[in-house]
């Protein structure tokens, strides 16, 4: 089969044997925003128009080609939803160019309840996630257990009997890049700096101690202009601020493990993090995505089953 | 006297008679980033060189001049301070240029203790609100409260006998520019949109149940993806959201009333945050700054007492 992740700005694809061995795979500068509208079976062709050529039986394609502004839209699935959930609700595109079946994964999206006049919810959303963490899943023969996908948006997902009950975003990523680059901060930190693990953990721990990131941040600056701290490790600092207001947000007196997936950068900062905290963490990087929709491609109707 | 308040980014100045009533009030887009080192004489003749000449006695600038950018350094004053303690550390200049005794207000810092290993606490510091606090406190008549001035970087004072005993200081108008103009939310909301007040206290409510802006941010995000709000209000949401972050990190079971000190539109909407929680404020705009100054006259060592 072939597996696709169409996201934002960026674009990766790859060809899987039936037992889900990448057996090649391609990255392009083609996110959805690059594309026309009208333009992705075009775009589709000129990157992958050869293997689908091929002897694949079907191509399975997540993230961002399923929102409003992608190839086609396809509505979020509610939570809680597992494997088949996801399979029974992909969208199908009907276009008779198209050389092999071809769906979009549906994303996922749950309510946090608010109970406020006006707002009895705050729904929630991830799109392309739910693809890696149903890889995490299968690879580690994992069904229960807290999965974080650290990134612009972070992502937490509690999963019980392979299922993603509910879920939360953070714009952990995004606050940092903000702080770190557009703000007054910016001049202050360096962060072309080594990671400092040293400053990164006190980060972590200041963040522990209730105030909020609207304050602790102020003090990264105070902190250069009383001379306690060089550029270097106050960019590790800032960095443990943001994540550790990330983790302290969650209830975590009952984890013992989490699943972390993401880049080799993020997922080590973060292990280091919940470390402090005496919880141990799983690490995976860029092959979850496509264990996910192998495993995606299993679940297929009988019709369609790439197998 | 002359009361001048010599900020990062612009210069106001206000010419008071004895009593501290303002005779003549200027403002410059001249703030301290613009003035070349070297250049504050010069740029404070081309602005007050006329008044200079006048009647005045003493002439006090409060603000990021005394800053080590600025014009000459004053050294923080540690809190607790009061009136005596700031008008004891006036920086007086020495410039045989200068017309009539000119001093710089020095800002004020403070300690927050952490505990932590390799960082005892973490230093807090303003530069010019001070000066703000002392002239509430002044035409108030108030000795004792909690002072807060709503801006880029809000600051809370806790005054104590007339003393700032200590403060807080939060990136909060910083924060929501940062997501209204830089963040993914740019797209979504519309600062420009009429304020709505019932947008903006569902917001402070929401942020008072417990969770991160990191995550609540993110639901502005979806609320307008799932079309639950629309981009007009969304904005004040944030606002909401935002402040309430400010309000809720501060421990306010024992506070009746507060005093805002600040421009019309954010005392207008702490004030509406306040009421949401049942705290009273009453509300302060620039004038403050002057009384300050003037109040701090007051204080000066006889040889230079402007009175």
């Amino acid at each position: 089969m072939l597996a696709l992740d169409w996201g934002t700005t960026a674009l990766r694809g790859a060809r899987l044997d039936t037992d889900g061995r990448v057996l090649e795979e391609r990255a392009f500068d083609k996110g959805i925003l690059s594309v026309p509208a009208g333009g992705f079976p075009a775009a589709f062709d000129a990157c992958f128009g050869d293997w689908a050529q091929g002897p694949a039986r079907a191509c399975l394609i997540s993230g961002m080609a399923g929102s409003k502004q992608g190839w086609v839209e396809a509505p979020y699935c509610a939570c809680p939803a597992g494997f088949a959930d996801v399979a029974a609700q992909l969208q199908w595109i009907s276009d008779p160019a198209l050389r092999l079946p071809t769906a979009i994964v549906p994303g996922l999206n749950c309510e946090h309840a608010c109970a406020l006049p006006q707002l009895d919810s705050v729904p929630d959303v991830m799109r392309g996630e739910e693809v890696q963490i149903f890889g995490a899943m299968h690879v580690g023969g994992v069904t229960d257990g807290l999965f974080i996908l650290p990134g612009t948006h972070s992502k937490w997902a509690w999963v019980r009997d392979s299922r993603v009950t509910r879920f939360q975003s953070f714009m952990t990523g995004e606050f940092f890049a903000l702080l770190s680059q557009h703000s007054l901060l910016a001049r202050t930190i360096d962060t072309t700096a080594a990671f400092d693990p040293q400053a990164f953990t006190l980060g972590v721990a200041r963040a522990g101690q209730g105030g909020s990131l609207l304050h602790n941040a102020f003090g990264t600056r105070t902190l250069a202009l009383m001379a306690r701290m060089d550029a270097g490790p106050l960019a590790s600092y800032l960095s443990g601020l943001v994540i550790g207001e990330e983790l302290h947000d969650n209830a975590l007196a009952d984890i013992r493990d989490v699943v972390l997936i993401g880049s080799e950068n993020l997922t080590r900062r973060y292990a280091l993090a919940f470390e402090t905290l005496n919880i141990s963490a799983r690490r995976m990087g860029a092959e979850a995505t496509w264990a996910g929709l192998h495993a995606l491609g299993q679940h297929l109707p009988a019709e369609r089953n790439p197998r």
